[in-house]
């Protein structure tokens, strides 16, 4: 099989990220990108190289903006073998009776409904039961952050139960129009948050509860998360699988001063790494908590990045192109270099991990 | 028996609230105020009338300041049957030899060690326990929020075990100088928290364990509480019980608006109390999730003045003033107006609350 053919719908905060994920893989191409509006990042785009793809009657727009343009959504659509759309929230939906017309296979992003698709998607839960299907759905940072913590864990024994607190980033760096600014708001004040709602998307049987707050802060989301096992379990049991993960960064505060979101913002700067991205889920070793068969910990999600590595292994389960979840999540880690962020700052005489 | 004299030595955050809920009693007498360094605050206390005691080394420089002086903090403690201690987390403990020199009874806050005292203190739960003490310690704000959620829930069946997350003010108003500004900091980064540790120092066999992040804002503490009993629980109960605690202001999100930290703060200005104080816990009404034998609920908890009504009533306790706990509380909230939060934002329609 060729490379397959790959089309970004939307390039705002996920979709530039997958696009340029999609250029380092051996195995895809990047038919080019759709935006609606011209912006910085859309011109910064097309000065790049990238084929962008805009609505007829913004042809014009663009071309004042200065960015070439290379033809319709539904040109760009209609070269691809699968798009991966990243419009916002309920946009995919309107999308959606589009590449059914033109017999294009989509990856949705989080914030669409799951019934507009057949499968919701983590990597590490569910891969094998996306393969050829023809509509699914990346699951949102948060969800996907549990996910990956609960389908690790649950290596060491049945979970019976899942509660988590998640502590939201008021807005991402960017959104320089939302709050609060100071204040700690209940998201919803409704309990069950909707989180534990979508992991149950995936893992369908699963007892879970999430309850959410809003807090003035744009880096990270942070969860606080109780695992209740069937049967007791062993705090080192816990560590060897969670370090044996590579979308998993497990970081010793101690150790190493990453004591907060911000401070694994700086670390991530200090690697070097573009837009100071941190597509693992970052675990700190010193929060983990076991006692008899309760496991609690906390864990960082970065909202704006998180998911990229999923979309991209979503793009070769449903297309087929790669058939054992471990081959596409080997391929996808190696190209993005995931897992640098653990090997980085890991204690020398710590041979547990990696 | 005649009026109880009260000194209180530091004038804080808390010292001064307590010393102007100490002059609204009817059964007790504000000997004076003891402060280390001139201040803004001390300076209006002063020119309200309040007795001002200092160390004896600082007594011109608190003349330079335009403060008159009644005497040094010795000679204030001399005066009282009873000492607030107010001062910063780990001086109360510096100051009990001269509390003990002078045989004066004395009130410590939450930010001194469990171990000075006889016992830690909650009105809801063991004011009996604290009765002719010599030493006692009103516990913190979180913990205070804590036990007066539990010593009301634990009426309608057994607590088997309390999960609980806080979510932390960075600082109080006034520190200019503290942080984080944009993060989310594990605090501790190691799992439990003090704060269940504290909540045990009262409630000595509960099985609890808290975690704590700070985040970046000044008003209000935010906890997620997750509490299972050993038998099935309604919904209708814990409202029931929740709403006949003058000290717990149930609050529906929906129905009021009041949906996070900062609208309490502006319904508290609203009020026109002074500071925008609100002693009471806010429980929000929405947010009781009931399932079995589980309860999860969030409740807000101002720092600033949660233990004031319990700084109160222990002194009523300690000096053996008033023997039954209901008493001492119902003339804490009469004089200190507890309780109008709650029946100012009722729906009218409610006639189970209050």
């Amino acid at each position: 099989m060729g490379k397959i053919r790959v089309a970004v719908n939307g390039y705002g905060t996920i979709g530039k990220r997958v696009a340029e994920a999609i250029m380092l893989q051996p195995d895809m191409e990047l038919v080019g990108i759709a935006k609606t509006r011209p912006d910085y990042s859309v011109l910064l785009a097309s000065r790049n190289g990238i084929p962008v793809y805009v609505p007829e009657e913004r042809i014009r727009l663009f071309a004042e903006a200065g960015i070439k343009v290379s033809g319709t959504i539904e040109d760009m659509v209609k070269e691809a073998d699968v798009v991966v759309d990243a419009t916002p929230a309920g946009v995919g939906a309107l999308y959606k009776p589009l590449y059914e017309h033109v017999g294009v296979k989509a990856i949705f992003q989080g914030g669409e409904k799951p019934d507009i698709v057949e499968a919701s998607f983590n990597s590490y839960c569910n891969y094998e039961e996306c393969i050829d299907k023809n509509y699914v759905r990346v699951v949102s940072c948060n969800t996907t952050g549990l996910l990956r913590l609960l389908c690790t864990l649950n290596s060491i024994g049945r979970i019976r139960k899942v509660r988590a607190t998640i502590v939201r980033r008021a807005a991402d760096p960017k959104e320089d129009k939302k709050g609060p600014i100071n204040s700690i708001k209940p998201n919803p004040v409704t309990i069950p948050s909707h989180h534990g709602l979508d992991v149950k998307t995936v893992l369908k049987n699963i007892d879970i509860i999430t309850t959410a707050v809003i807090v003035p802060t744009t880096l990270m989301h942070l969860h606080i998360v109780n695992v209740l096992f069937e049967n007791p379990v062993r705090r080192d049991d816990v560590i060897d699988v969670l370090s044996r993960r590579k979308r998993i960064a497990l970081i010793n505060a101690e150790l190493t001063g990453i004591n907060s979101t911000a401070k694994i913002v700086e670390a991530a700067r200090d690697l070097g790494r573009k837009r100071y991205d941190v597509p693992e889920l970052v675990v700190w070793e010193d929060s983990i908590h076991v006692s008899g068969n309760e496991v609690i910990l906390m864990q960082a999600v970065h909202q704006e990045s998180i998911v990229v590595p999923e979309n991209i292994d979503a793009l070769r389960a449903v297309t087929g192109l790669v058939s054992r979840p471990e081959e596409s999540i080997r391929i996808t880690d190696q190209t993005l270099r995931i897992g640098v962020f653990q090997e980085s700052f890991l204690s020398p005489n710590r041979n547990t991990l990696g």
